[in-house]
């Protein structure tokens, strides 16, 4: 059931069904050698976690094609490949932008005393108007001055660069958890939903880290895509 | 409550609290400027996550400590620091080793026709005899005949290293799922937990990709470490 579950799970995200269209149950059965129950069960759990949909007498079918974003796009090093979500695809709604003292643990991560002052500024990435992510960023000054107001057109970067600040490198820690009540209603899913939980910095050009954010983010919406090359000895 | 939520968990799995003991929740509700209400519904989500316990009388510790694993480490694409959880500290458990006809999804991954014979290679990650991922390995030959027999002793990239096969890069795609019930009995969690849920690709000297892995981990284990650098043009 769990090979079943992950052949299943790496067609529909991977974009195998280009019509959108699973096979039949019969043919998962013969295809996989599995039986009814086993195949049945594997459905619903991709049903659960909102991948596919499945109508009496249509069939089965993917609900969306989850967007497969590159490590590096995310991290905004890079240029943005055309079709790429970070491309201008995004759009912000703001929830909180104000400046406040840093609490306890952003001031540890940002290497400042407790109580320093910085912009919050809390958004909902939309794609397509759907709440795909939802992030809370804090900025310490000088930058946060520059940013406080800039109008916020679409992403992260594209809020940098527009305020005229630069970044050398940012840094993802990441995990999964639960959506909360809160977390649900804001993205729109349901509680108990699984999400990507990442804690970002982002380091000035001399090294300096001046942007922690919190980002909690829909994994059946996105999927990270990460390389790692072997150095030739 | 969504950012107590956020402090209190980058706190706990960021080793703010050395001796593993959290402030009381006066002192949380004086230095987050919460409601009691509120600071009680953050402790019981890190509880319901599995990061805190809760003790009536003793107050509230770190489960224990979650383990950050820079992501080219769990690659295996650079040495492991001598900390790292990839420096012979896992042990496998096998749940199977056999060779089978590639399903269609893994001949698609791996660009070979249906029904090549691979090496299917199951297992469980053990740190500190506890379960923290699951895996199963489709590798095609000729390296899956090195594999057949060689002595799976710590980690995947030992074991490739064992056998004498060369890898020269691994992607993964990576999202988050919830445990079903046989995920959550062989990781001795309870149904319904978040994971990370990992598709990986590890290619040759040549770039021909030899081996799909899909992985299940245990989030609140596990945290990966991105860092991305802009290249200064």
């Amino acid at each position: 059931m769990r090979r079943l579950r992950d052949m299943l799970r790496a067609a529909v995200q991977g974009g195998s069904y280009p019509d959108g269209q699973l096979p039949s149950e019969a043919e998962l059965m013969a295809s996989h050698q599995a039986s009814r129950a086993t195949v049945r069960q594997a459905l619903a759990l991709l049903r659960a976690e909102g991948l596919i949909e499945r109508t009496q007498g249509v069939g089965t079918h993917v609900v969306l094609n989850t967007v497969a974003t590159p490590l590096p796009e995310a991290h905004g090093v890079i240029k943005p490949s055309r079709e790429s979500l970070w491309n201008q695809r995004m759009r912000p709604r703001e929830l909180d932008r104000s400046v406040v003292p840093a609490p306890h643990t952003v001031a540890e991560r940002l290497g400042v005393a407790p109580g320093t002052p910085c912009l919050r500024l809390e958004y909902v990435a939309l794609h397509h108007e759907e709440p795909v992510a939802v992030a809370t960023n804090y900025v310490l000054f000088p930058e946060a001055g520059r940013l406080r107001d800039t109008p916020f057109v679409s992403d992260w970067y594209r809020l940098l660069d527009d305020a005229g600040v630069r970044l050398s490198e940012s840094e993802f820690v990441f995990d999964c958890e639960l959506a909360d009540a809160p977390l649900a209603s804001v993205l729109g899913i349901r509680e108990g939903a699984p999400l990507i939980s990442m804690e970002q910095l982002i380091y000035d050009p001399a090294g300096r880290p001046f942007d922690l954010a919190f980002i909690h983010t829909r994994g059946e919406r996105f999927r990270f895509v990460s390389r790692g090359t072997k150095e030739t000895r």
